[in-house]
């Protein structure tokens, strides 16, 4: 016991893209075994193999038909199977390769889950068999996005569902690291496609990386968020280019963190929607917003103002794609809440700066809004959180204002 | 209670063929519907869609390379996702034409297996949760060919699996039927691609059946052997024609059952293994095949024929596939069982004349060399049991020695 307990643990996970082909998935197949061969206790999660889990998606839309959709409940035990066969594919791999192996299912690894088909939360993981494994010296491999409900259904996590069994397993195993291997190579500073200039940073803390979490690394923030809580380092890096990575982690700040800006995180798909004349009543917004989240759609930054007369405008901003369903949304409730008028328009874009720094200084919200100015881009909306400031500005204008920030925020160096 | 085991619960079977694309599924999937809407409890086995076992096993070899066998625990995994995916598929089908409908893994499904990896044998059936989804007025799809062993792990059944499934569950639910769909539209009195007269058979007796196993209907002796122990109708039919099987059951044979012979069954891909001056000791037959045994070879006819100098020859035949591997076990054993030399020869076939009535009757093995000499047939060996009598021929003789045969047992009619 003693002899496991002591053993380095770590938790990697494979990306779709990482494992699209047989030749990939051998060419993993052998850094895990070299990495495994150093004494290291090894859990690898992958997710499905390229492209599979859109070949699963258009196969029950053509048996379903045009205009129904798929039952949530089957279509989560037909995607799962993506993940089974990459997960087992990939076992066969290292076992070519001499190295004792064992592949697990979701179910198999302990994961359990609410019944939420399509986007279940962990609500326990029961580590007995992956102990079991490992103290065995087998290198164990996990079927990703996926768990069992309580009525022995599986289920899946939802976007970025294989993140979240990594780090979630990390956490369950008390893991020394959990490592994200994926096409980008870490997080930067902001998105090198427009901002030549991006640099890519050595390490990034759990909040500042929530509020980037749009950024290069597509990480979903509900990992981070995770990771986060049970205080896993996560290293973000290239499955295939051997180059450094991204560490994100709770520690003390070291020399790189210490600016008080960290990056620009962007958001190019961002469309809002106004209300106009609102009766200003404790519960209004709540009431107008809780049909949106019903239907799964996330609202963002939300805008009010305080008035006078008792009327008030209200805004927020939807992804684009979603702005049709929730304008219709909001006008169906014209009858049990009082407004005048709601409109919707796109186009738009968030840019924010994030860094822990700003948390106690002064003056960034100055510095971002004059250099915003000299680039000549309007700012229409304005939040803040602790460690960011987001304004909405024209689409068009993101590239003028993510370089002018990173200029003005010293990122460039 | 007394509704639901009042209810008639039919056990259905289609076959990779019958569910190889999307149309397929909606064609079986609106016959089912209509089936289930006459009030029957239905329970519907699928196999995977058509060639993909074949991709995934090409897969597994791509990934471990071309001189390693995969994982056999992984194998089983990697293909029940086959089974699972057009399952799931099924009850997206039918959920769209507004039945209720719940697709089932073979775990969920409640079959449990021993723990041989590639042809587990299935070691028991909990139907509590296939009986509560009956008696919520569901259909229930169960994916074929798989179950879980004690371990938790995923195991498959082998060849004819999903027909072993559907035969097995029907047991364990008391159904009144089970149906197998399949590409051919029953069982035949002989290869009708041989011997044009050949007749389709509306019923035919489960013993029958499991001599003509390798007849048209390409049916798993194994299922018909738990269909004979537990008394299941099963019925054989066409997917997608409209005309009527074959019922093997085991009730009282009906007209047509006593004419002596019912089938003649053809199998052509037959060698044979001599080996020559055996010492005639006990347990040397046995000493010779069990390494056969333990390498997954069946053997088929035996003839060894007692001899008076204490030296014998023992001859038997294996599939022609087989005829290699099968020659270099019994060349290993010569250093530890004594016999002069081994020779294998392929290029054979089997000839079988099968019905329950040949059992009290005499001359059935004097019709059939009668016949098979009038057409030049020469034969090799003879084997019987009580409601067969196989010759072992020339490949090249099969077709004569089939009409023959079909013409004196009068089966043309």
């Amino acid at each position: 016991m003693v002899e496991a307990s002591r053993r380095q643990v770590i938790v990697q996970k494979y990306g779709g893209s990482s494992v699209s082909n047989a030749e990939k998935i051998r060419t993993i197949a052998r850094k895990i075994c070299d990495r495994a061969r150093t004494g290291v206790g090894m859990v690898v999660v992958v997710s499905a193999m390229g492209d599979s889990t859109d070949e699963l998606i258009a196969l029950a839309q053509a048996v379903t038909g045009e205009h129904v959709n798929p039952s949530l409940r089957e279509m989560d035990t037909l995607l799962s199977t993506g993940e089974l066969v990459s997960a087992t594919l990939m076992a066969m791999a290292i076992h070519s390769f001499d190295q004792d192996v064992v592949s697990l299912s979701g179910q198999q690894a302990g994961i359990r889950t609410d019944a939420t088909h399509g986007s279940a939360r962990i609500a326990s993981i029961n580590n007995e068999r992956l102990t079991r494994e490992l103290d065995a010296g087998r290198v164990v491999i996990v079927a990703g996005f996926q768990g069992l409900d309580e009525a022995g259904d599986v289920t899946t996590l939802g976007r970025g569902g294989s993140d979240t069994t990594a780090v979630a397993l990390a956490a369950a195993l008390k893991a020394d690291r959990c490592e994200i291997y994926t096409d980008v190579d870490g997080i930067y500073t902001t998105d090198p496609r427009i901002v030549p200039t991006a640099r890519k940073l050595k390490e990034i803390g759990y909040e500042e990386m929530l509020e980037m979490a749009s950024l290069g690394a597509k990480m979903n923030p509900r990992s981070i968020e995770l990771a986060a809580v049970y205080q896993v380092p996560v290293l973000v890096a290239s499955t295939f280019e051997d180059v450094p990575g991204t560490l994100i982690h709770g520690g003390e700040p070291v020399m790189e963190l210490r600016r008080a800006v960290t990056g620009i995180a962007l958001d190019k798909n961002v469309a809002k929607i106004t209300v106009r004349g609102v009766m200003d009543r404790p519960g209004v917004a709540g009431g107008l917003l809780r049909p949106l989240a019903e239907a799964g759609i996330s609202v963002d930054v939300i805008v009010q103002n305080t008035s006078d007369d008792g009327a008030t405008d209200f805004t927020f901003t939807v992804s684009e794609a979603e702005a049709q369903r929730a304008l219709e949304l909001i006008k169906q409730q014209q009858e049990t809440i009082a407004f005048r008028d709601v409109t919707s328009g796109g186009g738009l874009a968030k840019v924010s700066i994030v860094g822990t720094g700003m948390q106690n200084g002064p003056g960034y919200a100055a510095t971002m809004f004059t250099a915003l100015s000299s680039a000549n881009v309007n700012i229409d909306m304005i939040t803040t959180s602790e460690i960011r400031i987001t304004c909405i500005v024209k689409r068009d204008d993101v590239p003028a204002a993510a370089n002018a920030l990173h200029t003005a925020f010293e990122l460039d160096s």
